[in-house]
């Protein structure tokens, strides 16, 4: 069973990676027992960068670690087969791709199509990430039957059913993107993709130890902290919380989003803290409880 | 009243936009008495197109006529602040944008932010374009009155209350972009925007003239034929089988679409061309009933 | 062209139905033009009604007209077949039923043997009620055109694409059931079917009589007045509120609405009755352009 | 931990409650194990049973067992209170209700009131239907904290973050209701309700003892073979197919269902049975691997 962060991607105030924090970011999550780095995530802002900066994003990455799922979909085939092919001269866990959003009623067909060709051309094994809410397209276990190769999914779903079926009729990894099912998914499916995991993966390795070794209540009872600041990312607009989050309770910087998502205001920034404050000894409590040093 | 056509973008077959189809298309829209074309637009396979492509496409549109709106959206809004600064020099109708798209549940205070920076810092009117289907945000009326300084609205929309409660709240131009809405839009709001004009210029013209002669019935009766072949783009997967039927009922090449498009295959090209040659009589009896040259 | 009105149904302060006031509402409405009573609807809480109620509202409503829609629908076919048999004595334009609802994923080969057997068994015209919303159930044109020997069709819908489509492919009478889209209705449909005609069948007649005169746009403008008041409605809970709008333009009490629906408070009624007395003159300013007596 | 089934009803051909039939199949729920009978329920058609026939449907099944909840809600409250008035002499578990169906938009403020209404006049313990694919309306958590002396609720979601959530934030016995959700809803609830458990009590009894054994893997193991038998009533119009599979797995008759749902058709039944000859080996195996007899 794996624990997967899509990560924050840290950019600077002129809208440029920021390298330092993405390394200092990664290198820290490694460290906390992450088993697998997704970039160019949605997390990651991954639709709004360029083909030239994911490849930016993969080679800084590497630099911390190999293993990476390297997500490189996007609205232009040739960007995409570009990045396969450059992605060639990396040790690395796996390429992940959406299939394309925006254009809606895209037929079947050729979403499968699209698959397809990544399968065939890709150095790496292949992962779907199927998120509906944001490209209004289902790739549902019935479609994933007629591609073959495939290596495995996320599937960013609160509906476990739907993620369940895929573990059921398909021979690949499943893995579940809800933040907020996180020891389900690693007690029923092979693991959870989860962005809480940027500013807690402390809590996150130990919903993990905890469901391998059989302990599924005193799990739950973790989860239950890791969603109490899952809901404050919810409050402030989620993908900029992230970065506010982190400097909380790991610490350290990771600069800025970039539009169109907007940093958080002062005020809001102010307030989440506030909220965190009133929280924050549970999340230590519980460190403590278990022995993990932050 | 306007009718505005989102223009297909012929490609060529190793995926670059093709300068003289582009051209020849745009040429005969106007000939046949477009009043706007929306460049860019989904039709147009804009979400795919990067900033340079978008530039190159409003260079080669302008070299035919200056009744452009411009669409500059994307995810990444450093490339549309160049795109508007670069729209400095076209002497056009206006520029366009979708809202941000892909990211699920942004706070719609971002939305707004974003179009007004469009309005702030762009040298011509600025439209919104409407497409919830495919951002999955809408951009209610309500939404619409906290930006001051919008000059319209494109609304692709079945709803048509919901675009008709722009125009009861806004002091802008409307358009709804449902294609079997024509004759609809142009009696209730300021036009229609649709990509049936594509291939059917001739007879978007006539709606429109009948309408603005108050003769609603004839209109519609128009609009009944439009539909047929309207129903024969979707039976074959809509976007792609535009550029067979600009072909079939205009007699020239438009290209190809591109990936993560596919060309309709020859069986679906002789399925479709059998449809059309079914019916197509009933195209050349409304033009010859009113005197028009196709 | 018909102008339907779904009516309210007056209910006494202990849940009964005010037969009284039922019959001066109806009475009102036919004086003030309108073509047909749709009776037990759902602005009736046709629902919420019993069958021996149904019954007893057909009846009452009887002596005031013969010009009824009687919609008999419900969850028990037992008791809509003996409703069906029960209308029989009475000479009413036609008979009505929504789609069987709350059960989740009927098959829908199910609904169209329900309407089957209403066709039947039927000694009046019968008319399908399409109320997605409500209903969770689509009865689109293409599972309408697998019942022969329907008369017509109630869809609503905010989806003006979705009703023109019963026209094109179907030769019933297609009546949309939208409030704010009774002009468009007249214009492109058989009619429109307006709980705002409760209360507004003066504005109601008035858009009838411009439409079939071929003046759209005063009926553009009329409409405008009539969606002020649509909009009274739905900002305090509508079905409720039409019992308060009623008093308030019509001049006589029609009783209250019963549970699961609640009267409105004393605090909403006022409030309510402010926002009607600013634009009341609007109302009436209208009524003296066109020579109408309330 | 409970495990709750929603029972069939029996009707006899000619739609009337088939008491002897209802009786032998709560009997034999009880006989394996189930732990509270859910009468009137959307599986026993609720929604369709008349205020009279809920009565006699409770004093069929109090006399086999008093482990009942009572579901007696509707669209008139009067029919309501009377149902829960006439319950005052039973011993049972509880009362349960949907929430008011059919009326779209009902403003939330109401359907909290039909609620507190049903808690203060209850003589027993108040239980929430939450259904939103049935009634249109979702109770979540944040309404339910605004009604006080609730014993808990059913949440028939696939959706499992929304069933955790009140869990959460409630203080009350919370049961998933979806079918493919029984062991996560044991492990992480308070229990399910699955109409499965109609034709699979002994599955549904073991998935309940090996998770209160601890044995996850194990109770996953199972409920691998009772999806499968779920997705044999789903693929032939689930909840007519129920009154099928009872007799197949079960051997004894549970008579028919009632329009609007429609027995299975000959054909359609013999390719049930088909289905179900091929896998049964597999319910038969697991029950002797455990040691059960059936």
């Amino acid at each position: 069973m794996e624990i997967i962060v899509p990560n924050v991607t840290p950019f600077t105030k002129d809208n440029r990676i920021d390298k330092d924090r993405l390394k200092e970011h990664l290198e820290n999550l490694i460290e906390k027992g992450i088993d697998i780095i997704f970039i160019n995530g949605t997390t990651g802002m991954g639709p709004s960068l360029s083909a030239e900066e994911k490849k930016e994003i993969l080679n800084i990455s590497y630099d911390v670690t190999g293993k990476i799922i390297f997500q490189l979909g996007g609205l232009n085939l040739d960007d995409t087969l570009n990045l396969l092919q450059y992605s060639r001269d990396f040790d690395i866990i796996g390429v992940a791709s959406y299939s394309p959003y925006y254009y809606p009623q895209l037929p079947s067909k050729w979403v499968i199509r699209y698959f397809k060709t990544l399968v065939e051309k890709s150095p790496h094994p292949v992962y779907v990430y199927n998120f509906p809410a944001a490209t209004g397209f289902d790739m549902n276990y019935e479609l994933m039957k007629q591609i073959d190769g495939l290596a495995g999914l996320k599937d960013t779903n609160d509906n476990f059913v739907h993620s369940l079926q895929y573990k059921r009729f398909l021979n690949i990894k499943v893995y579940n993107g809800s933040d907020y099912l996180t020891v389900q998914s690693l007690t029923y499916l092979d693991g959870t993709v989860t962005a809480g995991g940027n500013y807690m993966p402390e809590l996150l390795s130990l919903q993990k130890k905890l469901v391998s070794e059989g302990k599924i209540n005193d799990a739950f009872e973790v989860q239950k902290t890791y969603y109490k600041f899952l809901d404050i990312a919810r409050k402030y607009g989620q993908m900029s919380a992230h970065y506010i989050l982190v400097k909380e309770l790991q610490g350290y910087d990771v600069g800025y989003p970039r539009e169109p998502l907007y940093p958080l205001t002062e005020d809001e920034i102010k307030q989440l803290e506030a909220d965190v404050k009133e929280i924050k000894n549970e999340y230590t409590f519980i460190l403590d409880k278990y022995g993990i040093t932050s």
